[in-house]
């Protein structure tokens, strides 16, 4: 069997094989991933975002149990801000996996970020469209929500889930006010903690300041996510937004903006990634690097140059 | 006197002009960067990195008057991750400002992390070149050290300066190791916290599985950014690695792989802007986009169509 037919068919080996494909940035990827295109879009997707430390990883765990009550299959995709040399994202998968592992109607993918040309947005999406391919009817984009290439990867999120707890920092307010424009819902976990009512006020208060003509206004929901508390009113309103979407075509609009960061993702990714293969070998791009570091060029011009080059 | 000129003479309505032409991505911004690109790289450039809520913009305010002590000229630049919409960084100047609102030595300057194609890192390393082309003897980048962007911008730095605090949790943990390979100093601020000595030997332990023949060892430093403690301390130590640096050569290795990615960044906006202006001027952009929303074309061959049309 091969693996876009054993992708198809849900079989978990040929989905870790491709996925390993993928992060690895390997040819067999796109081909593989061409194939299975037509098999994708069926998937809801809910990113999950936030700060740090704010129980994303739990509350993803328990929402998955909800949907898995009410008969959906799910797949998770945890990019995690690990490095790739400490190996730390293959080993959260397997102890998370652990939790659902008796139950094949789960599959969970961690990415590790990693610093290279593009890529991660782009691999992330791959992973997902893989999930979407093999059938999992939720799938959960589960990302730290600070960076800007983790803004833009639950961007292209159905419904995106913002996660904070009480009594965070400065910074983190800054945080919240950056993602407010991207939320469907608020979630304040560790809502036991003192300072759930403060928070959801804040919450409460930035909304009415960006606030126009919204079909949907992101509720605000509390959750104790260590205790199970709330996951089943959070699992109604995910589903509440989506009615709200079908209802106002915007699942259409999303589906559309969509496409259009991923198809952007992947032209960056690919046309930076020809252009440098080019010039290394025919060696003017080691060339231009030590003129630019000796300052007879400036970076600026120097690109000019490579774009006119390529006869762009 | 034109804008060139009076960036090269340090004038700070030319500087705060130039660098909202950088910002807003203008040409005019592009054509005043190649004239001052030769004035460029005297300027020692100090990554200041870490989770929200560590206390960085303290920190780097106490570095900014230590070394303002020493005579050295200093420029902020700080990564917020901000919204455009809600004008955070903007605040966030302005109140910083006024700490150094007597001293014509330091200049600093916010940015707003933006959703936008490409961008971040390159705007910012834009900034940080003004800075150095107006004299500023010493920049700061400071940036919350969590997405695979704002790694990328420190990367950049001669020496970067890892800031984390006792106490954090998991996924915190999980970044310190993200970030481990590119601390050159390691400062545990807030020490008067429990869990201070823990965290230092946590550090020490996760460098002692990493190392390998370094003519450096990131020294782990406690400090009190709210008490002024530690930070003569630290500014030692940032002068000890460049010292260092220069016995080794490595400062000519930091700017070669500075030009290096500096470069890479540029080309990759440069050339998808260009890519998508032409596919939007002849119209193809939107009907791609729409043919994949369709499912009538996967994405990976729709940018293989257009980089073949594009002669790439």
């Amino acid at each position: 069997m091969d693996i876009v037919e054993g992708v198809r068919q849900g079989d978990v080996r040929a989905m870790a094989r491709l996925m390993s494909w993928i992060e690895n940035d390997g040819p067999e990827a796109t081909a593989a991933l061409k194939a299975l295109y037509p098999a994708t879009g069926r998937a809801l997707i809910v990113g999950i975002t936030g700060p740090p430390g704010t129980g994303k990883s739990t509350l993803t765990d328990l929402l998955t149990k909800e949907f898995r009550r009410g008969g959906k299959t799910v797949g998770i995709v945890a990019v995690d801000p690990t490095s790739p040399f400490t190996g730390g994202a293959i080993l959260a998968d397997r102890i998370r996996m652990q939790q659902h592992s008796l139950d094949p109607g789960v599959f969970i993918r961690s990415m590790a970020t990693r610093g290279h040309l593009g890529g991660l947005a782009r691999a992330t999406n791959d992973v997902a469209n893989v999930l979407d391919a093999a059938g999992k009817g939720l799938i959960f984009i589960e990302t730290v929500g600070v960076g800007q290439d983790e803004v833009e990867i639950v961007k292209t999120a159905h419904t995106t889930v913002v996660v904070t707890v009480p009594g965070l920092g400065d910074d983190v307010q800054a945080i919240k006010a950056g993602i407010l424009e991207i939320a469907d819902i608020f979630v304040i976990n560790k809502a036991d903690r003192e300072g759930a009512d403060k928070a959801a006020a804040e919450l409460q208060a930035m909304m009415g300041l960006a606030s126009g003509r919204r079909a949907w206004t992101p509720p605000i929901l509390k959750t104790v996510a260590t205790q199970g508390q709330g996951i089943a009113e959070l699992a109604q309103e995910i589903l509440a937004h989506q009615a709200s979407l079908d209802r106002e075509g915007g699942r259409e609009a999303r589906h559309r903006e969509r496409s259009r960061a991923v198809f952007f993702e992947l032209l960056q990714e690919r046309v930076t990634r020809r252009l440098v293969e080019r010039a290394t070998a025919n060696g003017t791009l080691d060339i231009t690097i030590e003129r630019i570091v000796r300052r007879e060029v400036d970076p600026y011009s120097a690109v000019d140059e490579l774009l006119a080059k390529a006869g762009l």
